[in-house]
């Protein structure tokens, strides 16, 4: 066992308790003991690590499509569609799996360096992706993409998902969780949707699709069933783990079916923000009761993956489009990082610092100018500064399930200047 | 001499220029000779300092209350004049001069490691904010902050200023202007912003104020002129350096003012969202040729002194508010953190790397993800990565006036943990 101690342990419980003097118990099996005060913390001989700083719970990052740190920097001031056509689906029509490895490689070792243990990605090559992320030390939930491509129908793709989750779906230790990623209702037939929700519902697997994301994009379903959201109730979509990335453009209609479906939202803003999406209705929705996790979306349109930005954008949006200064707060913010992702996706192994969670666990240095109060202030200063105040570059050391995966900001399973690298050559070669 | 080279260098001139293998030529006066292409470089004996990654201006951040770094954290989730009179007003009372002091030290130190290296500072006490300034090596445009008190009447507070510019307004080496900063048409009278206004075009110095911030602040202005532009401009108080920060609620009429009288608008998109108090319009102030640079806004309502996140929320809320993701671009928003920012205040010996002005430089390092494909990627795509994908971590060295005030991330002329401990001990205190 290993038992880390700090002077403050926020366990992201639905309180938002801040800890002070607080324990970390890390188990053999790399699963959390006791989280609690140091007073009332067990014996043991075990190794005690004391931190200064903070620890809390591994961000998850609830909308991802990482391996596309290799098309970062191109096509920043296009809309939504445009971007897609002109920009990115050429680009990746280019890239070969061992391309989209070195780019989910990168990705990886970015978040771990910002703190976010666990990503639910959407992309192609699932072997590669894997690799990579079990190369980096990270945790993932990936959603194979599922297009309708001339020459490998969704059909086969869908197969190809399956068979994979029948054989390998959940690795022993969590790392890897497979499901599903139908890409969105605009790219793929209603007969495609709910032959994969079905697939997804028989595996109690997660269904991750992009919803309402711009105004434009699907004109033709919301002028058949009268919105996305409709159309997936409509064709029996929704129920089971449903994942429903940026969600934007929701009426209340459309909220209430999220609801009544037990659907979960990904939210972008910044990725929404930079591509002129809009703003996700998130007070509303978390008023109906529908989870609500933060993603950093793609690389290629936010450009970094980085979950404390998302934390002060999803409250600064929310706080422009309701003009309501306490719309979203720091709490609820790093709430939504951390356990409200994992119950996004589904997940209660993760996303909170508690006995039987995995231990994925991030040490926030804070000897920078934002805690120069220090500690010792009231949870509600604390948590503003955390929030407001501190950023990435406080994340100093990360575990995954118990293993160190960042030491002093450095990843320790591979070489970040190899990864940058490898990733580097692939966004020149594509530029060439 | 001391000449710096770089594989880039960004001069911020108004095409936004990348220069590869760049030259900075700093004269012994602390002013920039050459700037350009090595190639072309003029022949020297001096030391020559290869550095990698890029050079850039240092950033002019257009509208701070810095010493209020001892006030971060309290009361965040308030609106702007309920959190004013609840939260910022008492505290601000118990602020000693010397608690003043070390909070402007603490944000100047913040300021530098973050590439900041001017702000535009309206505050009380101008003695110890500009001795704070002094010991850290920043560069500052002060307003001494005029308000209607009872006891120290705005007019005493006014004619102060006024003999300290005339006994000392500019600093042989303008590491100091001093400036007026009448707080608001909602604070103040009209007679005495027409009496400061004089003042200030009288000794051509910087009027700073707070223009139009909220929705509710200035009912009663609004009512009896129209609004706040039309109410300066009929008291005449516009014409001369006019900066009016925050300008969020403005009509058509309100720019077509400022246009006329060559006011400019010093943009707080990130305090702007957190006090929920609207989004600016920006792209209009653009195109109707008022000059537009960003700021911070003081360190309790943001929470930080970093100018690369404003410039990213300044391009994200424009393209949130128009729905145009080519609102503001990376070029854009790099350049009103810098020359931009320059303009609006008026001064023309800051924000570039040109010959003549002041060697304010700033040294970003390029070791990071964001930079993963290089530096030698088209000139788009490397200030798509430098805006969207890298941040103030990326800051490593710092020079103002020639002089290297940030070595390594670390102030070089005072001990950061000392600062920080000296305001955190201010603000324990008001906490206690």
């Amino acid at each position: 066992m290993l038992r880390l101690r700090a002077p403050i342990v926020l366990p992201c419980d639905p309180s938002c308790s801040v800890l002070r003097d607080g324990v970390v118990d890390v188990d053999p099996s790399g699963r959390l003991g006791y989280v609690g005060p140091a007073d009332g913390a067990p014996a043991t001989e075990a190794p005690v690590r004391q931190l200064d700083g903070v620890l809390m719970p591994g961000m998850v990052n609830t909308h991802a499509h990482s391996p596309m740190t290799v098309l970062r920097g191109m096509g920043g001031d296009l809309p939504l569609m445009r971007w897609l056509r002109e920009i990115i689906w050429p680009a990746e029509a280019k890239l070969s799996p061992s391309d989209m490895e070195a780019g989910m490689s990168l990705g990886s070792v970015e978040m771990l360096r910002n703190g976010i243990t666990t990503s639910v990605e959407q992309y192609f090559q699932p072997d590669h992706v894997i690799r990579a992320v079990l190369a980096t030390g990270g945790r993932m939930i990936l959603g194979p993409a599922i297009v309708d491509t001339p020459g490998h129908s969704w059909r086969a793709q869908l197969d190809e998902v399956s068979a994979r989750i029948d054989v390998d779906g959940r690795y022993p230790d969590d790392r890897i969780e497979i499901g599903y990623g139908p890409h969105a209702a605009y790219t793929l037939s209603p007969e495609a949707l709910t032959t994969v929700a079905e697939a997804a519902r028989a595996r109690d697997a997660l269904l991750l699709i992009h919803v309402a994301e711009s105004p434009g994009e699907d004109a033709a379903q919301r002028k058949s069933h009268g919105s996305v959201p409709k159309l997936l109730a409509d064709i029996g979509l929704l129920g089971g783990r449903v994942l429903a990335a940026h969600s934007v453009h929701l009426s209340d209609e459309d909220i209430a079916i999220f609801a009544e479906h037990g659907v979960a939202v990904a939210h972008c803003p910044g990725s929404n923000a930079k591509l002129a999406s809009g703003i996700a209705r998130v007070p509303e929705l978390r008023a109906a009761g529908v989870p609500v996790g933060l993603g950093t979306d793609g690389p290629a349109s936010n450009d970094d993956l980085d979950l404390w930005e998302e934390m002060r954008l999803a409250a600064l949006v929310a706080r422009l489009s309701t003009m309501d200064s306490a719309a979203l707060t720091a709490a609820d913010v790093l709430l939504m990082a951390t356990r409200g992702g994992a119950a996004a996706v589904g997940r209660d192994d993760i996303g909170e610092l508690a006995p039987g969670r995995w231990a994925d666990v991030v040490h926030v240095d804070t000897a920078s100018e934002a805690f120069a109060a220090g500690l010792d202030v009231p949870d509600e200063h604390l948590l503003a500064n955390l929030v407001w105040g501190a950023n990435a570059r406080g994340v100093r050391n990360v575990w995954v399930g118990g293993e160190q995966v960042v030491a002093d900001r450095e990843p320790t399973r591979v070489e970040r200047a190899k990864v940058q690298a490898q990733a580097g050559a692939v966004t020149s070669r594509l530029r060439g």
